[in-house]
């Protein structure tokens, strides 16, 4: 048995703080990430892309219909790694901000309003009694009037912006595979097979990547608009990797 | 007595993460659901099914009077495997969920948005206190717009969509034999004995489904309506085993 | 001291599961019915009957003002085993629930949906917090358009269809006399008298059953109303035991 | 120190069952109940009686001024063992429920409505979170339409029709002696020598009842209205013993 | 460390009962009470008399200018023995409730009513979770048409009538002193004596009382007023012992 | 580790009595008021005085601009020691309390008012759950109609009127420095340097009052207005002293 | 293991003190304010400035877009150290009250009342139960009417007003610079120079302060506005260290 802070029981409820500062509800609940499908997020000179791989976990499972990749607003998608039902509850709200915000304000909500929207939500959960942190994290990439945006938000609800970002549990190989890689100055398609390169990079040696397993949203700046790839598109795509 | 993550007391608390991301009564929930009587949905072509076995734990247990397989509108359908009287207040739930739909838009509510309504419910069981998440899995089944459609919902709030699923106490062995004999071009006749097939491969031995103790709901593309099976068809039909 | 699941304290808050899925509370809640008098439900062709008996604990209880087998409205009757004044709270939710629907609908309320009602309330106390299960299970019985129905609702708020039940401290003999000499086509009389042997066959070898220590109700498909019997007949049907 | 059901914590929280079906809490509020002051109710055929002893714990007390026999209406009366302060809230309680029920239907409230009524709030008090048992058994007595009626109600919220009862610290001897002589035919004269006889039974031997240490409350069936019985009648009455 | 109940934790939630039938919570206020100024209430036919000590704990403390015999309205007065804070708070509460009850009926409240709406609010306190008992006891005196009356209310919610009653740290030798000294038939004069006589007798042999230590209230049954008395009349009485 | 009261937890909820009848959450607030800054307060014949100490506990803190002597009204004033955002929740309810009393009555309130209107809330945060105590103490002086007023209130709700009085680290070294030197026909000029020369009896040997750490408010009878000294009189002040 | 304080759970719940008086809580969550990002305030006659460090924790966050010194009102900003998320909500409370008070009062909030409306939010999440304190510290800086005021809040709700401060993990460094460099009779340009001078003496003997990685806020007495500087303004600077 351990005699670690865990034991101690400072992880046990969530609204407190160890003897060292850290509220390890929320850290545990960022295990809960590491543990979902990888997703990626890149953001360009020329746009941004989210790309995120789906698991045939089981061989009945119809992959086809699980979508990973979500259309927030016209300009603006998301993906998520973590608990899956935790992320379509904060989906569904994202959504709803983004259209609340059409409805009063006639324009769309800009992507650093709707990250930090859904982030407020989160710290909520984490400083609040009676409820537990969301085990989830957010990519959330879009266009901002032509300027490309990228966020990560946390479970603890702490969001930052990214030139590239990867979560769930191909984070680390994907990281080390963007720092490697990443440029500012690609063209939306090329940024569109960097994603699929460090998704790439970390399968198992025997996988590998099919427009089956893989969904792509992608933005750029010259139409502003976050559309998700066909399986055409994504099969064309795949063969140039 | 154990002194695994139980006895540490992570599992004791509905809201809170273990040290590994998990939610354990989340987890546990799900043994209930391991638990209970079989359910088989498939989703073929031509349409699906969903069939459930019932077994008469007691002689004088009227069986024929029990009801496994729910009619929730006139295109969808579901059953369940799991603590009963939960089951029972989420089908009340969803066949109220379908009952507005239809008052306010005056057309059938779409199987998926039915599912994740469902599926809402059990996530705000898992995240806030004072309350026990579902102990009850489902399975829906219907027609959209002569789409067929098949998900199942976990205690945790997370829903999937397959292509056959099996859930209750013969999952393992059900889910096997589906995954060997399953094809996606099946009339909505072999896609019931398909069914009935992985059924009987869930009995012991000495066990013999009766029309007694399955039952089946069915939909096909054509009709596009989810009916219940009179014991004359179900006899039928497991003459053809 | 126990080493079992009891001393790791998944028994001791009502709204979590244990590692196994099952809701201790809810077992414990069990064990309250099986120390209260026994009650039997019967239904045959002919009609339902309920059975129950009381025991002058006390030489000065007047026993003879004590009800234990209830009228909830014209065509439909209950009983209970556990503990009385919690059964006392969902007779009075039972006779509300068939008050408002004569008032609402202008007709009786049907067997299914009062048990329904009564079994969510159950239902509710096992996942809430705040609150214990209900400790008592209620036979309900009787005419529903000439169609006999019987019912068993359990602490955990599921309930069953059977042709014959017993509950309470003789549940397990009355069963296995029902379980051999139960037939489905008996006349309302015989119905009786078989509830009457049930009872009976749980005694002790010096107790007797006498109109003050047993009531009777009881509903025929012909006159379809649920109906407590006299002393003087209850007296008649004794003495052909 | 005990390895009982009590120290496993069973007994630490209202709202729980223990393995065996019991609330110990409710067991434990009875405890109280046993350390009160005794108080007898009688039923005979010509009335009903309640007597309560009053016993001078302080040289100092006004034990004159304190009433240990209620009235609640005009046709019933009613005394308690157990905390005194919980008595006079569920007091207050059945007056309200009398006042109510003469105000709303015009005439006296029946005794069996007034009682559940009471029995009723006590059971609230063993199911629902954050509050305790009520400690106090009631006895009620009254004429309902020349009819004499007597109840006693416990902390669980059971109440229970009785010949006659006892409750308090004399209530095991008093019980003895009224199961010796109790009579349903008795005059209303006689059925107060039997509650006083029964009340002296429990008395040390160097006790002995005065009016200033007994309160007697009767109604008898002609009259139908609850009296407290004067100084003068009662010393007439001790007299006679 | 103590393995008596103690050591069980009966006492450490207050709304719980000990298995015999205690609530240890009640019975530890009460201890707050033993440790407060000794305050002294006596009943005669000629009055009420209330009188409390007051200690110069600190010497700079402004003796003079504390309050430990209030008047609730004309004719009714209190003391208290306990937690300063708490005795406070249910002064205010009395005095409203006379207050009101001048306005709605237009004449002074009963004293039994006064007492007993201040001690339904102690009884509140030990019954219902979040809160803990009032750490005070009471003793209220005054005249009620001309009949002097004499109660004292615990932390329970109990109260009782006396003849005399002492509370606080000397209660024990003031009760002592007063149960061989009391007499009913005194005029208002000789009750203060008897009462400054009583509180003297709790003093250490180098204490005596001073017009600054002492604070006497009193009601005679001619006037029917609750009177404070003055500084002159205290020493007047001082120097009569 | 520590076997006495502490270790048996009687002192780690708010709302609960230890055996001996202490509220140890209370005791423990009062911990908090004895490492504050040290505060003094005098009531003269001729006014009230309140002189308190400020630490320059960093080089850089701007020591000038911190306030520990505060105005409630024109003729009341106060300081605390203790939790300093405690202290400022009360002083801005005392400050409310004072502004109502003159928006509803038209004229100031009186400091006996508005120190019990202090004192009730802090009595609640020690009766009710969900909450702590105030870790403050409030020394609350000013002059009612010509007539000097000082009290100290306490974590527990008590208050008491003092001649002098001192809280803080050095409450004890002042408090002995004022019980010798204190006289009451002091005018208001003494009565300022009396409070200079207790607080700089509190300082260690290589410590000096500066008109930088020491804040002085003053009301004499004459003006009955509350008011603080500048930095040049405080300069006069501490070289007469 | 621990045996000091922290091992007897007197840090494990907010809302209550340890026998010496504190509030673990508040000190734990001190700990997460000095993880944080340093930030330094510094107040001279000539204005306040606020710089605060950003860390390329990982290459591809896009450290230009994060903001670490934020606007309040046009004459206040503010910088914070700790948990991010917590710190957002507080700028954005203040914001609030900045707003409020232009619309109510139509001049701007002076930044004493918007410290205190910041810091009473803080007090109260140290003192009610269900949530956790906030674990940031805030650095607020601004002109009010040509005065530079400097306040730093820590978690406890206590506020200061400093000549210089630091927070975060390089405070104690920071603060020993400027408590030998500050001099209160700076310029503008020169107490941006010894902000960033203080900020470099935290910094790794290999990091180096570059225009990407630290952000400046200033405001002059003689604009009274508050001003994030441009890139290219702080590249001036830097190169004049």
């Amino acid at each position: 048995m351990a005699f670690g802070p865990a034991a101690m029981g400072y992880d046990r409820a969530i609204t407190i703080f160890s003897p060292d500062g850290s509220l390890y509800q929320v850290d545990y609940a960022f295990e809960a990430v590491k543990k979902g499908w990888t997703a990626i997020g890149i953001k360009s000179k020329s746009g941004v892309v989210i790309a995120s791989e789906k698991r045939k976990a089981q061989s009945l499972l119809d992959v086809d219909s699980i979508e990973k990749v979500f259309l927030i607003d016209d300009h603006v998608g998301c993906s998520f790694a973590g608990l899956a039902s935790d992320g379509r509850v904060l989906i569904d709200y994202a959504r709803n901000i983004a259209l609340q915000h059409r409805l009063i304000y006639d324009e769309p909500v800009s992507i650093d309003y709707l990250t930090k929207s859904v982030a407020d939500v989160k710290q909520m959960y984490t400083q609040h009694g009676g409820v537990r942190p969301f085990g989830v994290a957010l990519v959330i990439a879009g266009i901002d009037k032509s300027v490309p945006k990228l966020y990560m938000t946390e479970p603890s609800g702490q969001y930052m912006p990214y030139q590239a970002v990867a979560i769930g549990q191909g984070y680390y190989t994907a990281t080390e595979f963007l720092e490697k890689n990443y440029k500012e100055d690609l063209t939306i398609e090329d940024t569109i097979l960097l994603a699929l390169k460090a998704l790439s990079a970390t399968l198992k040696p025997n996988e590998k990547l099919t427009p089956n397993t893989v969904e792509i949203g992608y933005a750029s700046t010259q139409t502003g608009l976050f559309l998700k790839m066909t399986s055409e598109d994504k099969n064309m795509y795949l063969q140039k990797l």
